[in-house]
């Protein structure tokens, strides 16, 4: 197997990083190479913000659930769906602007994603860490407004990059079985392999170097789905032009 | 530049694939190095439905609008976004399930999304070409019913991929300077970068090989919003159990 796919399969989220910076020359590559990531119809609808002023970033470290590296990373940016670059050309050539419906939701919400995830292929293939910060999702209103977002813009994850300055344990996936289905889906065996899987996501978080709550991985996300999960997000989007029609 | 990082920025969708397999064991490390790729809260919400069954895959191809690659690509699967996995495990601790919120949503899409360009980026690493399918969202409805998907679970996008059997060019993205800001959103000279980023557009559909229709980037978006860009999601996606609460 090529080493860069061993680096891919060995993903996982840094916390804690060094002082050292992120050379210009590089975080521009990074983003380039994010920007080449594939985007549906040319859209090309996520715009990144990038934060480098420390007050900002404290404060939404703050919004994000206090989470430090936020603060304190290397480097810290915003990716945003982003139908506003594009609807402006509407108005432009005298066309109306229909961009509300919820498959321009997807398809600004997916290029946010596959730019931000070819960033971070990127940015580990060069020796840095990653931390996806979906926190920013806590207060989107608020954040929002911080980074001046127009309507027609959402922030979507931010995203801290830096140097290492720890070395975490991978976090177990899913059993292949589980997530991959051959020509149909279907739950066939699914049970007992979640089964195994649980002990084995209780055990990483026995030993990790980290410790951990020692929850299984179906226990943790039957929280998740048996929560009203930020119920604000719908009028929030609505707030933004994001309607779901 | 590293190698890798070149290769991502060199990224464009291959449409023809020479008949050549994808070694079942490359494929296996491909769906790992995807599963590696972060998942927000743990959910890992995607399932992946590779479809092999050449009478499917030719229906899907017409299903997405009648793109011949997905039928003769060496690989073509569907990303789905999965709330039901994880929703299985609030009935068996006896949790209520409230994974119908926007933001359930948005986790399982951009969990799709984030698996998916991991996937992707392990691909074109090893060699292969890949081709996203956005088209099976013009009929999600058939072709949720021949993949057997249940509520809960929606496809989001397919993928092609194979050996390339063409070598088209790079296809040219938006002044970094329009899509990366600092500190705030703002649109202060996008409208003169975006004219001059037109022309190099309008010049790579006048000089590629594939030919094309010419139309400049803003033209093309500005078609996309201004039309109601797939509008049965809204309730494809409700009968799935994604009411956006």
């Amino acid at each position: 197997m090529n080493p860069f796919i061993e680096m891919l399969k060995s993903h996982r989220s840094i916390r804690k990083f060094t002082d050292e910076p992120i050379a210009p020359e590089l975080f521009e590559e990074l983003v380039r190479a994010g920007q080449a990531a594939a985007t549906s119809s040319f859209l090309q609808g996520s715009t990144i913000v990038r934060i480098t002023d420390a007050g900002k970033r404290a404060r939404i470290a703050e919004l994000a659930g206090n989470q430090p590296y936020v603060a304190n990373a290397a480097e810290f940016m915003i990716f945003c769906a982003d139908l506003k670059r594009a609807g402006n050309w509407c108005r432009e050539y005298g066309k109306p602007f229909e961009g509300d419906y919820t498959e321009h939701f997807i398809i600004a919400t997916v290029d946010a994603a596959l730019m931000a995830q070819s960033m971070v292929c990127a940015a580990e293939s060069a020796g840095l860490g990653i931390c996806y910060i979906g926190g920013i999702r806590n207060n989107p209103g608020q954040v929002g407004e911080l980074l001046e977002l127009p309507k027609g813009v959402y922030p979507v994850f931010g995203l801290c990059l830096g140097y290492p300055a720890q070395d975490p344990e991978v976090k177990p996936r899913l059993p292949l079985s589980v997530i991959l289905k051959q020509e149909r889906y279907h739950e066939e065996g699914d049970r007992e392999a979640i089964a195994a899987y649980d002990e084995a996501v209780r055990e990483y978080y026995a030993t990790r170097s980290g410790g951990g709550h020692g929850i299984s991985w179906s226990e943790q996300v039957s929280v998740l789905l048996s929560e009203k999960s930020r119920p604000h997000m719908r009028d929030f989007l609505a707030g933004r032009g994001f309607t779901f029609k």
